[in-house]
């Protein structure tokens, strides 16, 4: 089954407590191609460069398995940058530059070969572009999962109102999902979003772990409780790359299968944020992946009889 | 096996964004006891109240196979008083009044029906206090929980650290492990609060659940996602009666059956935040209890085959 990945493709400059990097390779379609490519090896992208992009980091998403047949490469243009600084909580940071360059005018366009996918991931961009991209699928793919954030709550409503009727999964983090729906429980929250379109809503809370509602049900994934977050740039990127990148492997898109997938999301994020950018993503092996994931089910396994 | 509780009973008055009350029955080792009663029937409290005190109060804390020998009634004098008003993250609060009264000069006297305690939970109370009652029982419980807050890391750090030798479980949330600990990641909070003394540390998170350490395991459990969380006065008290309530019926201190305590602990917590003071927990049934529990195995089971 073949996973389609949208999204961005870019330098950032990241700050933490623990350092600073140069330009470095980031991204929400990189973060979240490289934690799918842990589950499936049919990974096709749609995304932009600038002429700037270092050719390495492309062959490196190659080793991954993701096909850059759709990855524009705009002459004399730069790429999308970045720069921000996380404060020592982590849980907030400054953006320090936002450049759009090659992004501004991304026209995305979906390959002939990557058309007849299984499911899509889109990786937070303007709702349109989004849109763009569903309508150049000639059949619907058996899973549609977005990302989005408040930045497009407060410039293009309209447009997100109109994506989210196309999509299966939205997963965003709480207080997007506040800003969303305009409701301060998340459970309340859900519900509104839930009437908005998708069927299923994952509410990220970062070090506080996940959320995965339909409309009956309600699933709850910790996160994994860390000696040091290191960056946690792209933690949700490589969260919605574990989740869709497992359900691209198994076929299945039942909430049973839906929970396995958010562990094995959660799985991918702890390892994203122990270093800097993509680092951690890159070389993991199956076993790590896998003892990783029964930290989880150790952390919040228990068994209680009641009769 | 008998549960000893010592700890505040006072009046409270909650403002909430959903309401406020007059002055309602409150304190640490009320909360305590009642959530403990659903689970051992030998309760036995030792606190302090002024002849204000209603004695509707006491007759209900009797309801609850709660022993009030060792509730000492001050005549000519006044309940300790609390007055706070929530914001509307309900994370945060402001105090409005502190009226110590009998609390000021409050000497913790054990009864001897109550000095061969299996169980010992010591409320939130000035280091000293609590240290008094470990010194009056001539055998050593078999497990000794403590709360404490970050007034008293602030003005009585040495008599807390004296204590904290003392104990087997600590119960802090989240900010007060970083105060204790003078670090952020929990993680590293908690390895260096178990070099304090106590074997096993729960870190309360509100609603973002709760954590076990013990040196080499560690333990997640949810709070339970809920529409409205009406006022979180003693939440904490009550995850704290749960637990240790659960553990003297049970008679079993392994992390294992910890693990089970802390999630009927929750369970507690989730009733408490339900209504304004007590009222949730006062005339709950067993098949409530179980059924809150069972919502919370739902929430968090995932079956995961790593072959």
């Amino acid at each position: 089954m073949s996973l389609l990945v949208v999204g961005t493709v870019a330098f950032d400059s990241i700050e933490t407590p623990f350092g600073k990097t140069d330009k470095i390779i980031g991204g929400a379609a990189t973060y979240i191609s490289l934690a799918a490519s842990y589950f499936t090896k049919k990974i096709n992208l749609v995304s932009v460069v600038g002429d700037d992009f270092p050719v390495g980091a492309i062959e490196m998403m190659h080793l991954h398995h993701v096909d850059t047949e759709g990855l524009q490469i705009k002459r004399g243009e730069k790429s999308f940058f970045w720069s921000g600084k996380y404060h020592i909580d982590m849980n907030s940071r400054d953006t320090l530059a936002t450049e759009l360059n090659v992004l501004a005018a991304f026209d995305p366009i979906v390959p002939e070969s990557y058309k007849d996918c299984d499911f899509l991931m889109l990786g937070n961009l303007t709702p349109s572009v989004q849109m763009q991209v569903i309508a150049q699928l000639p059949k619907r793919p058996k899973l549609v999962v977005l990302d989005t954030m408040n930045f497009w709550m407060d410039t293009a409503w309209n447009g997100l109102m109109e994506v989210l009727k196309k999509v299966d999964v939205l997963a965003v983090n709480d207080e997007e999902a506040r800003q969303l729906s305009k409701e301060y429980s998340l459970v309340k929250a859900a519900q509104k979003i839930l009437k908005m379109g998708p069927k299923y809503l994952i509410i990220k809370k970062g070090e506080h772990g996940a959320l995965l509602f339909n409309s009956e049900q309600v699933f709850f994934a910790p996160a994994l409780p860390l000696e040091d977050v290191f960056d946690p740039t792209g933690a949700g990127d490589s969260f919605a790359g574990g989740f869709t990148g497992y359900l691209a492997s198994t076929k299945d898109i039942s909430f049973e299968n839906m929970k396995r997938a958010i562990i094995f999301g959660s799985a991918m994020a702890s390892f994203c944020v122990e270093k800097f950018g993509t680092e951690r993503l890159t070389g993991l092996k199956k076993q790590e992946v896998e003892e990783r994931v029964q930290e989880f089910i150790d952390l919040v396994q228990f068994e209680i009889d009641l009769g």
